[in-house]
């Protein structure tokens, strides 16, 4: 299990040269901040995602990109990549990208369809894009890849919000951003 | 689930020991002795199901059951078992009952609905039962409920076969023969 | 379209020896007897049933089975049937069995398996059964069969209940009953 | 959309004559000329398209556009469009995308989300895209939208090529081309 990281507000400076954090005096928050704060909040609670020593690359309103790498312990009997750890790959891309309006949202359904396999060291990237919302349905679409480029997989997620936020306590979002990209948010590897 | 019958026509007894194979002079094996050999090559071999702990406890023709208990690490943000461990699992069936034949199969595609949470220690079954066959397409359909028997979820595998076999070196299969339960196979945890 | 029948309370005297309808002095239904006049309702109004010549075979909870012939019109450019026309019966058929309780469900996502294609003349039957139910949600397989026996498509349907029932007007369901078929119901031919 | 181009390098101002071949001296076609081909082909003799009204407006390697309106006699029993009936519209779509380059494809699985209804007189758009193309394998991507630009269904198909053409007697692609929009291609009506 991941540590729970002491996260201080200040903590993000390192990151990156333009931070997005608000500082105490603003009342209101970017939707890429937001959505940057959900990213951090989530990483640092999933534990599946420790597990399988993935990493939040960039969250934006709609767009998530996560990487992971295939370990050994990762290995089907036909010593490709188990599909069900690509499926979690792309799984937890939908759940960073429906999630990154602090509005939580739970998986409902998905599809898969596998096209070429993965190897032990490839390094894979799952980009989800929210495809659409109604109501409290959203469907968004993930697509795996290797480090060639190739498609590996391609996912559909329908999601559906609760009522709960993400991060109980962030302020209120400021007004609809441009898609900025954010900064790379290396979740925990999973530890001893 | 089904009652574990006392199959005394073959010689799984000495399942524990590590050689299930037929003595020599027997030169055909009944499509049961395939699929549990077929069934204990997979667990030996798919590291993905050591590292999540699971355990095949019946294959037969067309179908098997595997077990999983929800970890500490297999927990998402909102601490409720991850859909991609869910997901896994009932992968990991669908692959034991679409190669129980010794024909090698790989999923194509896979579709699953979420119907209710799995928390931490809850133990799950999935259920996998090949619903068709149509030249080298397979259908598969998996449930996977927790120990209370709810259905948590309903995963639907679309397999291709390749044209090898599971296990090189099996004899042929004797004859179809009634699907009998076969006994149950621990996989084996993995170590270090 | 359909003529809308003028549905007096007696005219399905005709239609089977034992009549599922109450008579005016009862106040509750059974389950089957709901099925059956939902089952009748839907029939009646459901213009896509009648363009397509499609045929309520049974209904009761959890379970309906329509039929259809493959017309010259249903062909697709291989000379066979139109895969979207498979679905069509099958999403049907979902829709009967998840109605069949009086409360309004609609369908929020569906996916299918084509195994074999269908031929013009052939008489296609789908059996579907509800799988599960949680909360609002609903989940139907679907079988799509030939008169041969051949499964020609598996069909899967997620439906969604809304707060209105099927039929405004029905009683209360007395209790539920075990399962029992209901009579052939007629889809009305799409008229000139 | 996309504006139409003013495509002078072809032949194409002749599409409402019945024969957009090239001449005998040109032993080549473009990859545009090709899809052209097979979209006409393909909307002559699918009798779907036409008990549907369907009209194919665009295509293109990779791509299809195709046009429906919601009649009375697609409705189901909430007086909406019959999901099954935008079902046939992506699945058309998804077809004339996959054959497009006329090497034949055929349906193989194919997933849907319903997002929103439809009415009576609503004119619907299925825009397909081919996603990825692994070996026999392909997968392409089915938006359908109403006359306002709402998103109504999400579509993905699995289709899987045979040995065959589309056209038995195409000339061979030259090169592989710009991807350049194609006239609107209106499908017969069905007669009689």
């Amino acid at each position: 299990m991941p540590a729970r990281p002491s996260t201080t507000h200040n903590t993000r400076h390192d990151m990156n040269t333009s931070d997005p954090k608000p500082t105490p005096a603003e009342d209101k928050w970017s939707a890429l901040q937001i959505a940057t704060h959900c990213g951090e909040y989530i990483s640092a609670r999933d534990r599946t995602i420790a597990l399988l020593g993935m990493a939040l690359e960039e969250i934006r309103p709609g767009y998530a990109r996560l990487g992971m790498t295939v370990r050994e312990d990762m290995l089907n009997s036909h010593d490709t990549c188990h599909g069900g750890m690509i499926f979690t790959l792309a799984d937890c891309a939908f759940a960073f990208c429906c999630n990154a309006d602090n509005r939580e949202a739970v998986a409902a359904a998905a599809s898969i369809d596998f096209l070429r396999p993965a190897h032990r060291g490839d390094r894979l990237t799952a980009f989800a894009e929210e495809r659409a919302q109604s109501g409290r349905i959203g469907i968004c679409e993930v697509g795996v890849y290797n480090q060639h480029g190739d498609l590996l997989a391609q996912f559909r997620g329908r999601s559906h919000q609760t009522a709960n936020k993400v991060v109980p306590d962030l302020p209120e979002v400021e007004a609809e951003v441009a898609t900025i990209s954010a900064q790379s948010i290396q979740a925990k590897e999973k530890d001893g």
